[in-house]
C-alpha cells in the first residue's frame, strides 16, 4: 500500500461507473482468472493453475503490506473485478532527483476491452496518482508484441523513448 | 536498503581490484559529479549545480532507508567513485509471481568507460544481486540515444523485447 493515495476512487468509463480501488485477499481468484485472460500473459506461465495459488496468494499478502507497491483492481457496480494494475514508487537521483511512478502488469477483462477502462485507468494515474505520490515521471515497459497497446499510450502522452530489456535469471 | 544483499562486495574489473558498496550520505558529492559526467543526463537536468544540492541529499537520505531501493558506489582501492547503479525489488502476480530486480540510474566515470567496469557491476546483478533478492527477473530500460549500451546489454543476455514509455508529469 502506498499511503498518500486516495482510493477508493471512482473512475468514469464508458460503460459504467466504476470503482478503482486497492486489492483485497478476496480478490486472489478474480484476479488469477484476469491474468489467465491475455494471450501474451499465459506464455509467461500465467495460467491460474490450481498448483499455482498458494504462490500468488503469497505474493498478493506481500504486495498489501509493501509500502512502495500498490495493487490495484477495477470494479463493476456488480462487483465484477474488470482490470488490474500495479504502481511501484521508485524514488531515484537522476532527473534532479525524480520520483518515478512505475505501472506494471495493466490486464483488463477480454469482456470489457476497447470500453474506455483502460484510458480511465490511465488518466487516474497520471492525473491523480502521480501528483499524490510526489512522482514527476510515470513509466511503463510493454511488450513488442501489443502494438495495440503501443499506439493506446502514445495517444495518452507517454513517449516510447526506451528499449525495455529483461534478463531471465536461471 | 534491501536488506538480503552481501554487501560490501569485490568486483574484479580489468581495471583493478574494485569495491562495490551501498552509498553513504557522504557519497552525494562524488555522486552528483558522475551523474553530471553524461551528456544524457545533463539533459534532463543533472548538472551537479549548487543550488540542486539539498533535493539531491533529501532523496539520498530517502533512497538510503528504502527496503525496496538500494543505491550503489563502485570505489576504487584509493577511493574514488568510478560508477553508481540503483537497484528496486519489485514484487509482483504476473510471471507466476515473479519478483523483478530493476536496474535504474547506472553511470560509469568517463574516465573509467570501456574497462570492464559496468560489465562487473551487470555480473554482480545477474549472479548476485538477483538469487539473493528472490528475483527471477531483471530488467531495465535504456534510452534509445545510448546504442552502445543496448549492445553491451544483449551481449550479457538481456532480451530487448519491450518498448519503454515515459510520461513527464507537467
Amino acid at each position: 500500500m502506498i499511503g498518500t493515495l486516495e482510493l477508493p476512487s471512482a473512475l468514469e468509463a464508458t460503460t459504467s461507473d466504476l470503482t478503482l480501488r486497492r486489492a483485497h485477499r478476496d480478490d486472489l481468484l478474480p484476479l488469477l482468472k484476469l491474468l489467465a485472460d491475455d494471450p501474451v500473459s499465459t506464455n509467461r506461465g500465467d495460467e491460474a493453475v490450481p498448483e499455482d495459488v498458494t504462490r500468488y496468494a503469497e505474493v498478493l499478502t506481500d504486495l498489501i503490506q509493501d509500502p512502495s507497491n500498490e495493487l490495484l483492481v477495477l470494479v463493476s457496480p456488480a462487483g465484477e473485478l474488470m482490470a488490474t494494475m500495479q504502481l511501484t514508487r521508485i524514488p531515484g537521483m537522476t532527473r534532479r532527483g525524480a520520483t518515478r511512478l512505475q505501472i506494471e502488469a495493466v490486464r483488463v477483462s477480454s469482456l470489457h476491452r476497447s470500453s474506455g477502462i483502460g484510458s480511465a485507468m490511465m488518466k487516474w494515474v497520471l492525473e491523480s496518482a502521480a501528483p499524490a505520490t510526489g512522482a514527476s515521471l510515470v513509466q511503463l515497459t510493454s511488450d513488442d508484441a501489443r502494438t495495440d497497446a503501443h499506439r493506446f499510450y502514445e495517444r495518452l502522452g507517454f513517449v516510447g523513448s526506451h528499449r525495455g530489456f529483461k534478463y531471465q535469471v536461471a
